[in-house]
This record gives structure tokens, sequence and C-alpha cells, in this order.
């Protein structure tokens, strides 16, 4: 029996992804408490999450005139925290709840990675993930002592190789490797415990790793890559993917294209989950919470969409006028997120204007891409329809505010959905991958996809 | 009323420091549990301990002979997990024990550094410590992807930068920048937030920091330096020095030296406290103490000392006979630690053997130099020599097994202490800083005491 997934879509900063967020009145304010994390950790527990996972960025987006002053004064994710240090206080505060961060292959070390999310898998038993971006902007380069952020295609090679390494450590450990025999003095069998010794073209990595095998084997990887390159990237390696689609017949397609992506890649389909990004506002009645989004759109600043527009494309918006139009070569320079200017772009328009960015992509903003607003049986019913289709497996819920966003989500649609059969009324399993329906992973499989598909 | 400080040294892996740890009958073998660490969290915290932190070596010791099949056979540090993920596991099991874990200048990125410690302090509202290590050995760097280790004074001069990057970014957000202004959208003032911009001859950072001040200020920075570049370092650096003394007088002399390192430096000498290893093995009666101390020594192996040796020095001790001396090439191209060659070559062998190596050092091993036997009144009598000197300010505590060692001495000495009035009955403050006796830092107080040592 097919039930959703839902994941929920954390920030370790001030507000939630939606700069808005921490103005909203019944936002906390505490955002940089472990009371703050544990409370929503709790909510989403109590609702039966599969997980909540951390994004990340390495800078603040300041890109905006190259001056911090707006984003700070506005509040523009100007607080960042580790995420793995947010995730590990959540996973004292819960039993079942997944957990996953965000780490990136281009500022961070493989062995590193491999390491610590293995450890954090050891320490929640068994319900870790980790999300692999490949970072965005120069500034996040400044704060890492680079000059400028890699090329976008480049950082994808690289970071092909960086997954070689971690899920090649992963795999070092056979799963009955440690005897832990003191009489015999026999700590682990020398021959279940392999080194790895990857030499590629942009890193390397010797071994032997140095964290065995987890009660799920490994970390979930999750990505979210959307540009050609990052899909390509995803159905290689992802085992859940995070989807922001336009529209429903836009996540059909994408849906059939990702699992089609994985089967070409040598994978079975159903090792890769897909969940849609949505930002539920949800009420008593659908005319409450038409009322909440209208209050709730009152909240953004015009200062939100560029910062967050100069960040992820990594092109500073104050260097042109409101209606002054990209040139091509600007147009084709974007090294940031290209999906973000491909949807643009493919709108049409050759050489869009700061006013057009603003207007088609609603950056940092609710839209009707990406909210649905209602009563308990409105948002069932959109994501039943979704969940069936199928256009995915699950769902990504952003808050606009926290907690209220969730505690509403698990107050109104959770049962909801639970009545309809959908979904879990209890966790039936212990480790993350038993709440997404993930198998645990046979050591060196993903090797033999990797080699049939090259 | 000067009290002692005490610290638990905490190893996240399948034994304590001493590798023989894992064989002794009363040692936990769920190393790698939440549940393993977070008992010894709460057995430290009913001891009123200052802090435990975790060591941390970025490979499995297998420099001898190139192979780690004795290394996971003998369970010599083969597992090492990472302990950021073991100190927030421990974080939630207690309220008031200080965290710390060590992080190395020479494979880490100096601002995530500056951001997961800063995290973590704030996540453990300001019970956070970081241990600065510039690392030990070639495995090392090749499991991080370089070739072979940096020389011994050049991470030195690296680390130098390393601290100016992290302190600089710690001191960038003013404690009172957050006013969280809803309905004047001023979430932080501009002008209390600042960028570092710092670029130095070995790395760069641009900033700004994106984690506030926490309620001690910043973590703790810990150091252990024994060469003569690292005891400039921790001069120049350290909060909390911990030092593995010879004997009584060399502790005396050390303890002198770094107090005056210290002020030679343009800092407040008591701004640096001093916390000296040993091994306490207690029981009820000296002769049941010493009994134990006999049945420990015949747990070790001679491949403990052996692989540990290798590791610690950077050399491969399988590539030598028992009595084959060291050229003098080979003393001099130690660039492991330097501290541990000088040991040995300071009694007066100019060529040591591997034998000698083994015989002084007794690295791993228990000896007269780090550990004192006997009943609880015989313990706190020489830690009461040893503080009232001063030789120290605390005790870093090795343990010989986990969690027994812990229990033992919390059970036998903790009270002992305490009917002399010489340690805490309770905790009086809530920061790791309030538990040393160490002062919030002023925002900006290190760079005027490193100008002025320029």
């Amino acid at each position: 029996m097919r039930e959703i997934s839902l994941v929920a879509f954390l920030q370790a900063q001030n507000c939630t992804t939606l700069p808005s967020s921490w103005r909203h009145p019944d936002a906390r304010t505490d955002t940089y408490s472990p009371e703050y994390y544990q409370h929503i950790a709790r909510v989403l527990e109590s609702g039966k999450f599969d997980m909540g996972f951390f994004d990340d960025r390495l800078a603040m987006p300041d890109m905006y005139a190259g001056d911090h002053a707006e984003t700070v004064k506005n509040g523009i994710r100007c607080v960042k925290l580790d995420p793995v240090a947010c995730m590990m206080t959540m996973a004292a505060a819960t039993t079942h709840l997944g957990l996953g961060a965000t780490c990136s292959t281009t500022y961070f070390n493989p062995f590193h990675v491999a390491r610590q999310f293995q450890t954090v898998d050891l320490m929640t038993k068994g319900r870790a993930a980790w999300n692999v971006v490949t970072s965005v902007n120069d500034n996040e380069a400044r704060n890492m002592g680079f000059e400028s952020h890699t090329a976008h295609d480049l950082r994808y090679d690289q970071a092909d190789e960086f997954m070689q390494i971690v899920l090649g450590h992963w795999d070092t450990w056979e799963d009955d490797a440690i005897v832990a025999d003191k009489a015999n003095n026999l700590y682990a069998h020398p021959d279940k415990v392999h080194r790895l010794d990857f030499k590629g073209q942009y890193m390397n990595s010797r071994g032997p790793f140095t964290v065995p095998r987890t009660p799920q084997g490994h970390p979930v990887v999750i990505q979210a890559g959307a540009s050609a390159r990052g899909k390509e990237f995803s159905a290689r390696w992802g085992e859940l993917i995070f989807v922001s689609p336009r529209d429903f017949d836009a996540a059909k397609d994408e849906y059939a294209a990702l699992k089609a992506g994985a089967a070409a890649a040598g994978r079975d389909p159903d090792s890769m989950k897909v969940a849609n990004l949505f930002y539920p506002i949800v009420a008593e009645t659908k005319a409450e919470a038409e009322d909440k989004r209208a209050a709730y759109d009152k909240l953004s600043t015009e200062m939100d969409q560029l910062s967050l527009l100069s960040e992820g494309l990594n092109f500073d918006f104050a260097s042109k006028e409101m209606d002054e139009a990209f040139t091509d070569d600007e147009i084709d320079g974007i090294q940031g997120m290209q999906a973000l200017r491909d949807r643009v772009t493919s709108t049409g328009i050759k050489n869009p204007t700061v006013r057009d960015f603003m207007t088609i992509t609603r950056r940092g903003l609710l839209h009707d891409g990406n909210t649905v607003v209602g009563d308990a049986k409105d948002v069932a019913d959109d994501m039943e329809r979704w969940f069936h289709e199928p256009a995915c497996d699950g769902f990504v819920i952003g808050p606009t505010h926290q907690p209220g966003a969730f505690e509403d989500f698990v107050k109104f649609v959770v049962p909801e959905l639970q009545k309809r059969g959908i979904y879990r009324k209890e966790y039936t399993g212990s480790t993350l991958r038993d709440h997404l329906g993930l198998q645990k992973p046979d050591i060196g499989a993903w090797r033999t996809n990797y080699d049939a598909a090259e």
C-alpha cells in the first residue's frame, strides 16, 4: 500500500525560506535557541513526518550592492547556523523523525562529509540524510577563501567524484565486521574492513574509513538539482529528490522524467523517491485560510526579492535599473542557479529586466505555483491528486512561518490524510529508510549501477 | 576561592586513548551508540565536571607497515567518529556539562569551524569549546586528499591565520545586534554586524559571518601544543591548556612557563587555565587499586605501542628492527609530534632504537608519570598537592576504560575533593566559562593583545 511521504523544509536561520516569515505576528524569534528547534521537531514527530531537513548556504545574501546592510535590516536569511548542529539538537528531542542537512560538495571535504553524516546516522540510529548541493554564489566562495564560485558544470563533475568517495567509504565496513571479542583480542575482522584508495581527476581519498555501517546502511542521499546537469546528477545519485515544479502538468512530466532517468542510470526507479515542495496555508475554513494568505503577502518587501535573486543567480541586481534589460552575455554568463534563470527565459523573454525576474520568479514569495490555500479537505484533495497521478511520492512542506505553519498542517491536514488511508497513523519502522520505503542499500550496489551507466 | 577544574578526556572511538581499554572486562562495547555517550555525559554531570572533550585524528592508525590489518584486529582506535556529532549527542543528555571537540586547522576551513562551533555554543547555551590542533600524520593528509602532511612549523604559521579568521568572525556580531522588531522591519542593526575581510598569506575569509554572539561570547579555545612552536601558539591563543607533564617538577615549571608566556603575549595570565592529564585508578583500598592496575597492564599488546608510535611520529616503525637505531636524518626529519620525539632524545639517547621509543614513551600505556593509583584519599592528596603548588589549575581525567573509570572517579574521588572545599558541590553558573572561571571575552580583546605582541 503506497503512502505519502512528508518532509519538512527547514532552515537553520532567522526565517523560513521566505524572508517575510520572521515578520509574521506568530513567528518565534528565538530562532537561535535549542528550544526553538526542539519544539519544531516535536511538532513534526507528532505529525508522523518522515523527516525534516535543513537547507544551507555558506554566506548571508549580501550580493545585492555588495553590502549586508539591507540583508541584516530586513532579516533576509542573515543568520545562518550550522545545520548539522541544529539537526543533532532536534535528534535529541525525537525518536523516529528522520533528519537531514545540506552540505556542499564544492566547499567541504568528502572524507569529512562521509565521516560526519555516517556518525550522525549512528547517533540517530539510522535517521539521517545528506542533501547534496554544489553551492551557488561567489560570496560563499569568498567566505570559504576563494575568489569566485566554481563554474556550474565543472562543480557537478567534481561532485560526481565526491559522491564516489563518500559512498565508497560508506561501503568499506561490512555489516558484521565488528565482533569486539575481548578474550581473543579481535576487535574487527581485518578482511571485512576495506581501504578505498580513490584517485580521481579532482580529488583523492585513501582510507580506511573510520565509521562502521549503520542500521540503515548509510544516510539517505537527497538531491534537488534542477538544471539539466543537475538532473543527470540526481538520476545517478539521488535517493530522495526534492522538486519545485511550476504546476501540476510540469510535475507529472518531471516525475516521469526522474524515474526514467534513474532507470537509464541502471537503477531500480523505486530506489528514488520524489517529493514536491509546496507551502500550505490551511485553516478551519477556506475563507479564513484566504485571509491568512492575504495578510501574509503584506509582510514581504521588494528588498526580499532583489536580495534573493542576487544571491541565487550570483549577480548583483543593484547594478541594473528596475526596467533595464539583461544583455545576452549577462544571461549566458549566469553561473548560479541556472534553472532559476531558465524559468524566466523559458517564457519567451530573451532579455528580461529586473522587474521581469521579480514578476516571473516571485523569488522568496508565495505564488500560485507553490502555494495551496484552503481548509483541510482542500489541501488534502490537492495532495491526493498529485500523489495518485502520480506527480510525486510525497511532499516537502514549506512553512510560511515557524512553528505555526507546521502546527496548522499537523492539526488540520495530517488527520485528513490519515482518514483517507494514504498516510501513516503510526511509525511502522525505526529508520528513515523504513519511513520512506527505501531498501537498505547493498554494499557495492551503487558502483555496479555507476559502472553500467558509464 | 580557587577551585579545581575537572575535564574528561574523551575519544569518539572504540577505545579510550589507551587501546587496551576496550579489552577491559567492564568496558562497554556499544561505543558507536548514542546511549554510550549519553551515559558518560550523565556520569560526568553527576560528578559536576567542568567539561568533557573529544580528541580527534582524521585517520585510523595504520602507518605501521602501511596496512590496517593489525589496527583493526587489535582495535587500536580503528573506529573514529565525528566528534561534533558525539558532543551534540551528549549535550542533549545534560544541562550544565561543558563539551568540547577537536578540529584541525590544517584540514578544515576556518569559516566552517567558526560557524559550526559558534552554533554548537548557541545550541548548548554557552557550553562549547574547540580544541585547536594542526593534525599529525600523512595518513590524515591522504584521507583528506593530499600527498603528505604539512611541515610542522608551517602548519602553525597557517594556524595563526586560521585563529585570526575564527576569532575575527566570532567578534563581528555585537551582543545587542539583533532586535527582531517586526513592526518596524528591523531584524538587526546593520551597524552592529561587521564584515571581517581577512586576507592573509595562507588563507582568506570575507564575511559577514552568519552566527550571532552566544551567552559566553564564543566557545572556549583549548590548546595542547607541546613543542616549542606549539607553546608559542598556546601562549597567544589558548584559554584552556591541556598538558601531559612528565612529573611534578616538570609540571610546576611548565605551569609557570605557560602563565609567563601568556603575559608576554599581552594577556592576563588568569585568562589561561592549565589542566594536567592523568589516569586515576581508584578503589575502596589502595591494595585493591593496585590489583586493578596490575590487571590492566596485562591487557596491552606490543602492537598497541608500535602502532601509536608510528602514527604519532608519522614514521613507519615496521621499517626498523626492534633494536635498530634511528639515523640522525630520521630523527631530525620527524614532522609528527615533535614533543613525543624530544621526550626520547632529551634523555640523552641521540639515536634511539624502536625499543627505546617503546620503553621511554610507553605510548598508549599507563606509566608512573601519568597514573595515580590508590584510594580516594591518595588520589585527592596528589591532586591537592599539584593544585596548591601550583602545578595546574585543574585536571584532565584520562579513563583507563569507559564508563567504569569515570564512575569510579565520581564515586570515590569527587566527594573527597568536595569535602576538602577545593571542588564545587553544585554548578554555580551555566556556561563553560562560568565553570572554568574564565571571563566572557570582550569583542576585539584578542586583537589588541595580538597586535601588542607582534
